[in-house]
This record gives C-alpha cells, structure tokens and sequence, in this order.
C-alpha cells in the first residue's frame, strides 16, 4: 500500500503574509511531501477566521491520535493577525522556535506556533516574515558576514555579522511602485510589456547621482508620454529605475563594499542585482522558498520539544 | 425692477479641473455676479456630458437672443476632456484668449473656449489650468521676475520672466502624499488631527540635507508608530516634511536666491511657504481663485472679437 502524506506528515510549515498564505507539509526528514498555498493572507481575515483558512488546506493531510507541529511566521504575528508575536528586539540571532508564540487552535491534531519577528529601536524599523527567511540563510551559511537584501513589497536591508542581524532598514519601494503604477496619473504611462534594462540602468544611474530630481521626475514620464509620444515600457523601466535608485542611493551604507546576497522573487532580485552591479556590487541570488522553508525547519526542533 | 443675474452676464468664467468644476457669472465690468460649483470635473465626464454638466449650474442665467462666452481653462482641454485645446510652447507668455479652441455647444446662447495650457519640451512637462493663474498674476504684476510656486495636486514651479514662462517644472508631491496617506501600509499612521511645525520643519531639514534618506524614512513611519508610540500627527508632519522636502531640494534651481510667488489652497501654500522660510527664502501668497477668475478675465477681450 503506498504511503500517504497522513501516514509521514511530521510539520507544517507555514509563510503567511499579508496577501497570502504558502505552506509545506514536511516529514520527519524535513523532506517536502506537499505544498499548499491560498490568498487568504492576514490582510482578508479576522482572528476567528485563520484556524479555518489554515484547515482549508491541510484538513485531509493531519494524522489523527497525535498532534502536528504547525509553525508559522509573517504577518500571521502582527497585531492584526491571528495572535500578536513577540518582537526580538537586534543585534540578535534571527528568531528560532525558543521564541515562538503558542497560538490556541480548536483542532486537538494541531499545535500552531507563531515565529517572533525583529525589531530595531532606532531607527525604529519592524519585520515579520524576512527573519525567518535569514534564519534559513544562516542555516546554509553559518559564516556569513555582509549584507541581505530581501526585496518585496517592503524591502529589507539587513547587516549580518556573527550568526546576528547587527541592523536593518526598510524600503517601501515596491508598495510606491505598485501604488503609482496601478493608482495615479502616471497608471497610462508605465504599464508597459517589454522590460528595456538600458533605460532602467540609465534611469537608476541618474537618481543615484542626483536623488531630489526623482520628484520632479515622476510627473516627467507623464509628460513624455504625452509630448514626445513616450512608450509605457520605457515609462515602466524608468519608473522602476528611478525607485530602485532612490533605494540604493538610500541603502548605500549598507551594500558599499559589502558581500551582498539577494533573497526574493527572482525576477525582482534580478532587477536589484542588475541596479547594484551598475555599482560594482556583485550580489548572489537565493530562493525565497527556500529560505522560508529552511528557516522554518530550524525552528522544527526547538517546537517539538515544546510540543508536550 | 431689481437686475437679475440674466440682465447683465457678459462671461462665464470656468476653471475646470479633474475633480471639480468651479465657475463665475461676470457682468461686462468683470464684476462677480454669481459663483457656483459642482463635483463633475473633467475625470468623471464624456464628452458628450460636458455641456449639460455646464447648464445645470447656469441654465438659468443666460439672457435669450445673445451669445454669452463661457471661457474655460483646465483639464477641460485634455485629450479625454471635452475638446482637446492646444499647448503653446515655453518659453512664451501664458496664453491668452487668441489661442482659445473653440468648443460647438448645442445651446445657441452660448459659445464655449478653452484656453490653450503650456508645454516645454525637454525636459518634458506639461500644465492645463495653472497657465490662466500665472497669467492672472501677471496681469496684477506685469513686471514680476521671479518664480511662481503653485501647490496642489500636482506642484508647478514657473520660472517667470519678462512677462513669459520661461520654464516649469511639475512634483506630484499632492498626490504621493495622498497615495501613501490614505492607501498604503502608512495610512492607520499620518492620519493625526493637529499639526505639529517642529516636525514638519525637522523632517524637512533632513530629507533636503540627505535626500536619499527619505526613501527608508517612509516605513520609518510605520515602525516608530509600532515602536515607540509614535502619534499619527506626528507621523502626518513627518510624512509632510519627507515629502515637501523632498520637491524643494529638487526644485533648489527655481526657487535659490529668486523672488518666490505662492499661489494656491491657503492651507497647502503656508505649508511651502514655511518650508521655504526654514531655507531663508521669505515667498509670498496669492490667492487662487482670485488669480484664475483674473487669468479669465484677461482672456474674455479677445474672444469677444472672436465671438461672432
């Protein structure tokens, strides 16, 4: 008879973001045996409402006459998520299990954990998702020292050093983009199909030199558009350059001379490599999944020992 | 008998902008007879529903058996107004009524204009509706040399001299602050009832030393709110600072060592007007409306000798 993944389940491991909801179920090995996914992140749910968006996916697959470790970490841990996560406060490790939050579920086959996220108190600046992704990193790379970049709609900076997130800083980046490409005046300009990387890098390079003129910039590819018949995919790639440039004009302290590694979807990460190689930075690039994943299995054995 | 308002209109005058529609009923001296109002600007109209959005607010007005001007400048002229109207090209004085488009009304008693807006061809920018309140201006103070500022929505700064625009120049710093205060991850943060000066001229100093910080100081906003209780009047002064800050490092050229001109919502004008005092640079305020209604006016000769 072939097994089942109710016979090996050993985790779940969950990324629960605001949009979103991804999970793995593990066996004991830390071998993938399935992966789920919804869009009901924290942003659409009322704390009453994660246990079961969380069943939706899993319901079938949990082994009954035992409890089944979930963790989770992200915007799951917010205070408007399913119960509010500690923050730890850098430089500190990236969080493990010893931290998480016990979340009380009704389902007896479960017992959901809730990662701590980081925080720093000046500047003030919080994450919730990115630790977990650095914990899985410095799985694979005990010895790094230099620099993470997390890219996503909130973009991360973070300084390692020692097995420790020293610092980090937050960018908005990717929310600015979505909200001028998709909400104001400039939604008939930058919505291009084609990617043109030489206007992007030209765009970048110019905001890098010169960051107040991004301002006046903005509205400037409106009015390309319009008076020199400008297209919405050299309107896209500027748009992006100029943001990214203001990023990397902004986060320069961090990546100047700086091992630099890049964690996030590949097509964004390949957009901030081709930015920092325009500076010289040569950054290597790493799955996200993988990332999350590893930094949730990490914490698997702190959990199951808690899990009495 | 009393006169009514139909006894003596000479001229509608019409500033109509994306969201609002805002007109005068003028006798043949250019007094104001009447004003009125409605919220069908440009953004929410076909064509075909312009004139009656025109009509319902002066049905009642016209004199029957002559045709009165209505002049209109703004978005109104926009490709996806009522009519297109032209641009006439900086450098040049701010157009008057010779270069007005004409627009065929159904309903005899009137005849309808646009005013033509400004274009400047590298770097590209365009404006619709501020052009009449420069030429409103001019037409109190011909032999003003200097800069007009004109805060709103979308920022203009004109360099003015001889009587002509010599350049402008466009910030979307209205909108931004708009997006980022009302529908991204900021907005349970900046949205506080008092005004705290300090930190709007705090905030301001900094993003006009370091402009490059304020890209990592947006989400600053979040964390110091999560942090350390940081109240959303705060947050709105410092989101304000970042960003008014931001436009007046980039528009350093236009304003350095000139005579600054302000001319917009009183409210918005004080906040550049403050912004520039803490750079030494003491502008001063005009009213809009005023210097629309004036920008108007100055047209309505020479579209009488067109209104045949």
């Amino acid at each position: 008879m072939t097994k089942t993944i109710q016979d090996s389940v050993a985790l779940v491991a969950v990324d629960w973001g605001t949009s979103n909801l991804r999970l793995s179920l593990l066996d004991e090995a830390g071998q993938v045996l399935a992966e789920r996914g919804s869009d009901r992140g924290m942003g659409s749910l009322d704390p009453s409402e994660f246990e079961g968006a969380l069943l939706e996916l899993i319901d079938q697959d949990l082994p009954t006459g035992k409890v089944t470790p979930v963790i989770c970490c992200g915007m799951v841990g917010a205070a408007q998520g399913w119960k509010e996560a500690t923050y730890q406060t850098v430089p500190c490790a990236p969080p493990d299990g010893k931290g998480a939050t016990r979340v009380s579920a009704q389902d007896a086959r479960i017992s959901v954990w809730i990662l701590p996220g980081l925080k720093q108190q000046s500047p003030a600046d919080v994450m919730r998702g990115e630790e977990t992704q650095i914990a899985g990193f410095l799985a694979d790379n005990p010895d790094f020292d230099g620099v993470l970049c997390l890219p996503g709609t909130h973009t991360k900076w973070a300084r390692i050093s020692a097995g420790e997130v020293v610092s980090f800083q937050t960018y908005m980046t990717g929310e600015v983009f979505a909200l001028l490409s998709k909400q104001s005046v400039l939604r008939h300009t930058v919505n291009g199909d084609e990617w043109d990387a030489d206007e992007f890098a030209s765009a970048l390079a110019d905001t890098m030199s010169r960051p107040q003129g991004v301002a006046s910039k903005l509205f400037g590819l409106r009015a390309e558009a319009l008076v020199a018949g400008m297209s919405a995919s050299t309107g896209k790639a500027r748009l992006s350059g100029y943001l990214v440039g203001l990023e990397l004009a902004g986060a320069r302290p961090y990546w100047l001379g700086m091992p630099v590694a890049l964690i996030g979807a590949p097509a964004l990460c390949k957009l901030y490599q081709a930015g920092l190689a325009t500076q010289g930075c040569e950054a290597t690039l790493h799955s996200v999944t993988e990332m999350t994943l590893n930094g949730l299995k990490a914490a698997y054995s702190d959990v199951k020992d808690m899990n009495t």
